[in-house]
């Protein structure tokens, strides 16, 4: 959820001590409209900012929505300096989100060509403040969260496994985390995967490893432990999805998702019917 | 600044209420590294980050500095545990800001190619909750802030003008705005330009103007006032740059150096020397 | 964590706006004791308190040790005014953490006693305000989290099942929610655990169910899925532990471990050696 | 009161960043409904945390009410996504508020049999954040708040009798403090009563003393002092209120109303009539 | 106190996003310095804002401090960045503390003059945002805080009266109160003040009523009720403070001391030794 | 804007955890009465606090409005627990706002005798945590924002030319601000005043600069720099404005507009028609 003190926090930074140009006197409408083609996310933060500033919004389409350009996000209308005063953060933090669930889109229509099972998923790389945003931008784009927060999952990582051993470090936080919290193991060879499963993952991740070991790792390890997840991730990108898709992976997890997808140019018109 | 309630937001959200994983007890150290050549920016947020887990920080450049794939940023030490409570976020707001500040330099020697007395500025178009952070990523890369927010300066619209005519809408605000206020006015038609100069604009800005007809009015404004400045807007990419820069525009602002940057990858590497 | 904000209401909520009897000069120690037997928790939140003050603490125990009547949880040193606005605030936080602690250790005796697997788990019954606390207060005490907040695991209710079904209830949040999300699966007729685990539950929940009816539920669905958890849940107190803990489950929750556990009798003595 | 930030910290720390199970579509009722006796109390704070959700909250009892088993608390309607996104965290605050005000009447209640005009007062042993919260539902259960916070009134206590003596104490505080606060004097010894209320104390507090040496310092006291209160205070429980209460006492207060009472047992119950 | 959440707001409204000119390297020093006679108020809050920017504090004089043209009020060393920060907000808190603190020691020293035993008090009547920093300079001045917040002290007012009649009224609130809380009166008539007495007022306030007739007032009220304190308020300035002091009235409160007192002119020299 | 923390906090700091005082019920209305002519400002405030309280607000006036004695300002009606609540705390700040609004506009009127031109501004001496009200207050007088905050004008110091020269100082934060940023440069000798324009001043300021020597420093500067602003600052009094008003030149600033005016006297009444 995005609290009044962020909300607050967005306007404030846009607006400072004494802005003189919003004073519009009157009512008036506005619509955000999609200027290319993507997928819609952050609608809900952008009914926050509008109706924070007592403008009225109809949603015109739902997070995870294809836009056309030329479609129009949303609809609001109220007194024309809220509405001058709520758009530009409005556009911003829309653009950003359905940039984060366009750029999903494409990477889950990539890998879906060869996988339809595969499930694209972000990571913990996301704009400091903006995490929850961004997660549901992902799922707006057709992609998994993965681990929410650290206390969502464990990833059980090689400073662990160096310290504990493998099997040791699984059963300590078995022991330690909830029934309800899956435990995720990395390995940084894909013969150490099943080995992971035999202690006791959830998932195994296999880091920065190449769709040809990938497949092999994968292939092996759902022979004998059919249950476990396997997940792929290190510096995939939309060229090398689909190789990945094709390796029987269940999970595809991308930083870029969040961390560097280009805004969802929009644009917002006042005045208009 | 950043202030506290945001810092702890950044950790939290990526905490939760029970994170098991990093209960790692004693010292240790860490480096952050660029893996990819660019311009450093976000130390400072970083700094803070760290600073408020009690683990020393040593910058190792500065925002601005440029760097090579395997140059270190900064340095730290202290608790294990707190280390690995702040990498991810240091990574995050340095990757982030570090990606705008790239993305600034890149266009900066774009445009410096072509004039060397040009600008690259920032837009309002920045990431909610990160104005300030992303507006001195800007100034990293070599560019300027442009508005810092609504009350910094005053920019005249079409709708002002539309609702006041030009000469009364600069007026009107002439009158309202501080004397320490600077006064921009957007025209539409480089026709316009030299009639906002008359009425006391300090800036004329060209919104999506082709460079040949940029570089006219320009030429036609100078000429008769030459201490207004010009600035051109409106969808210029990194390859249009040059030709606005050729122009003899004194300001070329670019939305996309904020919201549309990539993250410039990093590298958190823990018990290194 | 304890953000400072929430650490700031804590000791501006009991100082007011101008206290006089705090007023004392010099530095000053103060130790924090039980005076009854128990288990230390919240310690961390004491500590936080104190630093906050510019006081000097040094832990004796850790979350989870048991303590004996007179035993010395903490030992704190500083400006003998802080150490008087600080110890209420301490005292009322430990006492609580510790008495969630202390009747959590209770009830996983009284389990153990029948079972050595058998979990003890929290609910989200937690005071409002202190969710984080209070979990890990139920882990210093043995026991387990439970579902931290509402996006850590995915619990099917009746109302989901009335409205969609069981098998399409669990298979609509397996496709929503991430696969590092477990799901689990309340039942409110014994009959209907198999169902739930044939429908991909990883954890089977009956609630409001007598011990006896636990037992057959168990056996019947640990016979055919036997890597699918089970908690009882619904009423169950420090007495009927025993005759749940006896029936194969793996886990049993109880709300009463936060919502009605009473504060751990605690003292602090300042001035002592 | 409940700040917003307060209140969205209770959401916050119970919803996550991405919660699928409440996404339920329409709109619903619900009733509080308390499943044993009791009194009820925090309804202000279930109103509020309704009321930010955007649901219609009518109140069936006021804080205070006497409550059967099945009498409902509030009635709700609105969203059912909103509904089921307040309906743990109203539970929650009115179970633990209405269980202090429960304990509270039951403390009265002994202790009006034995006299009609002592009152049962709570202490600043509060659960942090609750203060406020806690204060006015031990009103609701009969009680008196006592102190607020340490600028309420001046409590002078061992510590500073030792240093400045008695009468010095009293006269410094005198000084220091408002003309609109209470002076209360803790003594250790029934003796050292007279003495407190000649030196000017408008309270006198007889800690951790048997009901019949209170008794003895009562009947001294008031034949000097007649407009001095008394209070008894240290280790009293439900079972010993009686016994104080015999002894013409004016005040008896009790931590345990605050720190140890259970949570009064509610239901919430949705999509009833 | 001021909780990091105000002192971060008092520095973030003065920086802005990106302020140029305190980019300063290196340590200096810093001192402030009134230049004007006065009394000393606000130096913890000035210290907060120091220390928060890592800068050393040294208070040359206490709250309460009578200060001569050139007086040193505290000397800071340290980055000089980090002093020229603070200076300015420093400066500002602290010159609004001392100029309350100054005129309450005119309005007290006029009022000595008069009486010995009078106190000045200030009123609710505080700058928002400031309660406390202003009520403890009215104490550094050497007046008395009166009533801190609603909760400190009960105050009957007419509205009250008109709806309950003067009695119960009083009964109603001494009901209410908590044992600890004090209870005034403030009656229309001096007539009235004996009533308000017999009713159970601790204190009893004459408003808006000439000396001659709160004379009057005292000098009936204190034959009968010895005990009960007096306090005229409405309108008293420092002119006619004296005239008020010498009726024999307990309490003189004045709204003016907070919020029409000007600042006390300093002054802050960098790079001084 | 004022954040709802901010006027949260206003609200608790008033109110405390228990008043018993404005338990009034039923419906009310209220009117804020001017008790002595002046300038309105702070209303938006005013109606923020109201709004919040669920209280409906009419105002009478707008900021800047001209007040006889017996003018209202805004009327209320709604709770009376929510108005009785609101009351003391709109009349704090409008009362506080509307002094700095009078003051100023005294200084306007005094000063525009002598010249139409001249401006009346404000400083950076604010009262912490009220800069954007006290900005907007000085607007409503007729004065001028001045610096809003360190970000919004260069202002060159003294120190930074003893350090740097003038020329560079000017041409090094010509260089680091942005081009939307002024800047203005403070002397110490009016000679100097030509040489700041020079390196590019948009504004020379005269500090603690007699009215003769200002009126020869701005006659020397406009006969070159006939764009360039100019400035007087530093112990100008009511009495002294219109000898500052006559020299010619530009804004005259005062630092007492905001710091010592005196506040407005304000009447709020109850259930009038």
């Amino acid at each position: 959820m995005i609290t009044t003190h962020q909300l607050e926090h967005w306007l404030q930074e846009d607006i400072g001590h004494h802005d003189v140009t919003n004073h519009v006197p009157g009512e008036t409408t506005g619509r955000l409209v999609a200027t290319e083609p993507g997928v819609a996310a952050g609608l809900e933060a952008a009914a926050r900012v509008f109706e924070y500033l007592d403008v009225t919004v109809e949603a015109s389409v739902t997070d995870g929505t294809t836009l056309a350009a030329g479609d129009q996000l949303l609809r609001v209308s109220g007194p024309a300096k809220s509405i001058l005063r709520g758009e530009r953060i409005a556009v911003n933090v829309v653009g950003h989100a359905s940039g984060i669930a366009t750029r999903t889109r494409t990477a889950v229509d990539a890998a879906q060509q060869e996988s339809q099972s595969v499930r694209i998923a972000g990571t913990r790389k996301t704009t400091p403040g903006l995490r929850g945003v961004e997660k549901r931008a992902v799922v707006a784009g057709g992609g998994d969260t993965h681990r929410l927060d650290l206390s969502h999952m464990v990833m059980v990582k090689d400073n662990h496994i160096a310290e504990m051993g493998l099997e040791d470090a699984v059963a300590h936080f078995r022991e330690r985390a909830s029934f309800g919290t899956k435990i995720e193991v990395e390995v940084e060879r894909p013969a150490a995967a099943p080995q992971a499963a035999a202690a006791g993952a959830d998932i195994v991740l296999l880091d920065n490893t190449s769709p040809s070991r990938v497949r092999e790792a994968v292939e092996t390890l759902t022979a004998e432990y059919p249950d476990v997840l396997t997940e792929a991730s290190g510096g995939i990108t939309l060229e090398t999805v689909p190789a990945y898709a094709k390796t029987g992976i269940d999970i595809i997890s991308m930083g870029s998702l969040t961390h560097s997808a280009p805004s969802l140019d929009l644009s917002f018109r006042t005045g208009e019917p």
